[in-house]
């Protein structure tokens, strides 16, 4: 019905995650009517980030520079290391400033049901960086997924040989959290993870 | 935190209808992941999107050629139009297939409260168009909200001096909708428009 540039965008457009058919007319319609104030910008931003951005062959992150900029930082310690399992999960901690170490982008967590492997992560990349000795502490900074436990044991297992402090996330009842509102598996982490407040 | 190419793509495409920081980050980093399939596809649709398609100067459709396909069509009825109050409605209308007559997009609603008067639209066009006589019927496919309630009522006065047979849809029940789910205005509405099933 529509010219095949515009189903061309909008079928593109509604494979972006959150996005289908309904939205992606949406936003090519938006797009089509903002020319100058958003889509020559995006354009010429997509093109930008295509051309310049590339993966850290050190941690995996996403960057302009290789090795990248927080594996450049001379300011960070370099005797921490947090494992996380994707660029967005760095992105979340480095947003929180709780971590000032170096990072380890997994690629993915180990996955029985979608057929993901060790190999399929950058397990051996990992491996090799703690050859050094450099590396005194590792945070495992997983999701408390099913899939997210299994790559905590699995990295827990392959990590005991080395010298390594080995801690993954505390778990429990978020921040702003209703205890009724939880499901039973953060319930019972909270109550078996219970703190002390006073001697 | 991040580079500023990244950044860049973030703020764009969070700015996109229905997106935000969040969802912005994760179409971002989609696409990253997903070069070949996606995002050089993605780049490619937009720019041939933005270098060829253009407003129809006869309906306002936006389309590659002008006037637009629907407008060039000789199979559709010239004696009948519906008026829609933008290109996603004309779209949606065509999808339903039930209308085969011309289109004219108003470019949006009246609205007190959006400061947007009739010339803000394109009824002088529509006017024109209407001057050789050769439209019989219009139909006003517009929301059923306020703003679209108004413009009814503005063009219904405006077209009154033409000797077209003037309808707008009919509001109701829609299809699958269960009464009890209903704001009490569509209700009355199909209350008080009530079809009678036999004589
Ligand atoms: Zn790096
Ligand atoms: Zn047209």
């Amino acid at each position: 019905m529509n010219s095949p540039e515009i189903q061309q965008m909008i079928q593109l457009l509604s494979r972006l995650p959150g996005l289908g058919p309904r939205s992606g007319r949406r936003v090519a319609l938006h797009l089509l009517k903002k020319r100058e104030a958003l889509l020559k910008p995006l354009i010429e931003a997509l093109q930008t980030a295509d051309q310049t951005i590339t993966t850290c062959q050190q941690c995996f992150n996403l960057d302009t520079s290789n090795p990248c900029h927080l594996c450049q930082d001379t300011k960070r310690d370099d005797h921490s290391l947090c494992i996380v399992a994707d660029v967005a999960d760095l992105w979340a901690i480095e947003r929180s400033q709780i971590f000032k170490g170096r990072y380890h982008v997994l690629g993915g967590l180990l996955s029985a049901l979608d057929n993901i492997g060790p190999q399929q992560l950058t397990i051996q990349p990992l491996l090799k960086r703690l050859e050094n000795g450099q590396i005194q502490e590792i945070i495992l900074a997983l999701n408390s997924t099913v899939d997210g436990q299994t790559t905590v044991h699995y990295l827990a297992n392959h990590l005991q040989s080395y010298a390594v402090k080995l801690s993954s996330l505390a778990q429990g009842v978020p921040m702003g959290g209703e205890l009724d509102y939880l499901d039973d598996g953060t319930l019972s982490a909270a109550f078996s993870e219970r703190k002390r407040l006073y001697a």
